[in-house]
């Protein structure tokens, strides 16, 4: 008996993992300029038709990615301040950007997406997932009276990854564990001063 | 009498001009796939050869490039208050990142620099001199009795930029003046609660 497709688990996800794998691995090693759909089949040991029917583009490949990337991601840690919260985000980024195949990676998408508006769009959608995982810390914060009504806890967020990327992206040198719990009291310290309270 | 070679704004420096000019809008046009050396020098006006003996590779123009735009960058504002001026360059930064021309340049010279190590380091190199223009500022807000000695003038000059450069890279979204001056009132507000002091 041959194998329902689309089966959850089933050879549809196995083909799709495959791939996404060797596309991720593709883009870590040869930066945006790596897509190549049959150099990608032969190395996810899919047939080509399948890569070609299914994803058809380097930018759908890397949208479907990008999917991937924000369900597979860590959940959010609660430490009972926002501070220690905070913290606990930009360590998170930094560990991932610091690392020698996610920082590639990410480096090589946040390319793709200068000059594809489909990976654009995508990598916009990866964030606001990842955002949303991790807002609810200040939302939390707010009920503790740690920070201000109204403070806008995407901005929060946002302000404690910036340094992070803005360094990967400007600098040569690796990304320290300082930079990173400096970004986190940062952003702390001005949400609760309440500049980031929306009037 | 043929004109002399390498007298400033002789013949040389105006081949130099034309070049950068059509390599910039080669970048902001098409982005970092945009590099044609027989293009730009066709755009120029320039023979091919003076382009391949004098550059030679695209990172070597993009390279040249941020020299150019690091001395044709405005100069700092003095305001009187560390807040007035970190608005200033949160403002400048976003006009830039802002612009229909800039805003493509930055983002194609900096997925450029993901791939390219040359690149890279002549991108760091460019905010290394655009940072030393501007660090003076929390130089004097040390002298005001403003932020603590010992505050890391770098890195508050970069807190600054970083959600700019976070936004133009990551969102598809124009950058609202609301989060320049977000960037540069976190900022002061960290700064002077001691967050950039090093130890």
């Amino acid at each position: 008996m041959s194998e329902p497709i689309g089966r959850p688990g089933g050879r549809t996800a196995r083909v799709r993992t495959a791939v996404l794998e060797a596309t991720g691995d593709a883009l870590a090693r040869n930066g945006l300029h790596g897509l190549d759909l049959a150099d990608i089949a032969a190395q996810a040991g899919v047939g080509k038709t399948t890569v070609y029917r299914r994803w058809g583009s380097g930018p759908a490949l890397v949208a479907d990615l990008l999917v991937d990337m924000a369900e597979q991601s860590s959940p959010r840690v609660e430490t009972g301040s926002l501070l220690g919260d905070l913290e606990a985000n930009a360590r998170l980024v930094r560990k991932t950007l610091d690392d020698p195949r996610q920082g590639p990676l990410f480096a090589a998408i946040i390319a793709a997406a200068t000059c594809d508006q489909r990976t654009a769009e995508a990598l916009q959608h990866f964030y606001d997932v990842r955002i949303d995982e991790w807002t609810p810390c200040v939302e939390q914060a707010i009920e503790r009276g740690e920070v201000p009504a109204g403070t806008d806890s995407v901005a929060v967020i946002r302000a404690v990854s910036a340094p992070l990327y803005y360094h990967l992206l400007t600098r040569t040198d690796q990304i320290s564990e300082h930079v990173a719990d400096t970004a986190a009291a940062a952003a702390e310290t001005a949400a609760k001063a309440g500049v980031f309270a929306i009037d």
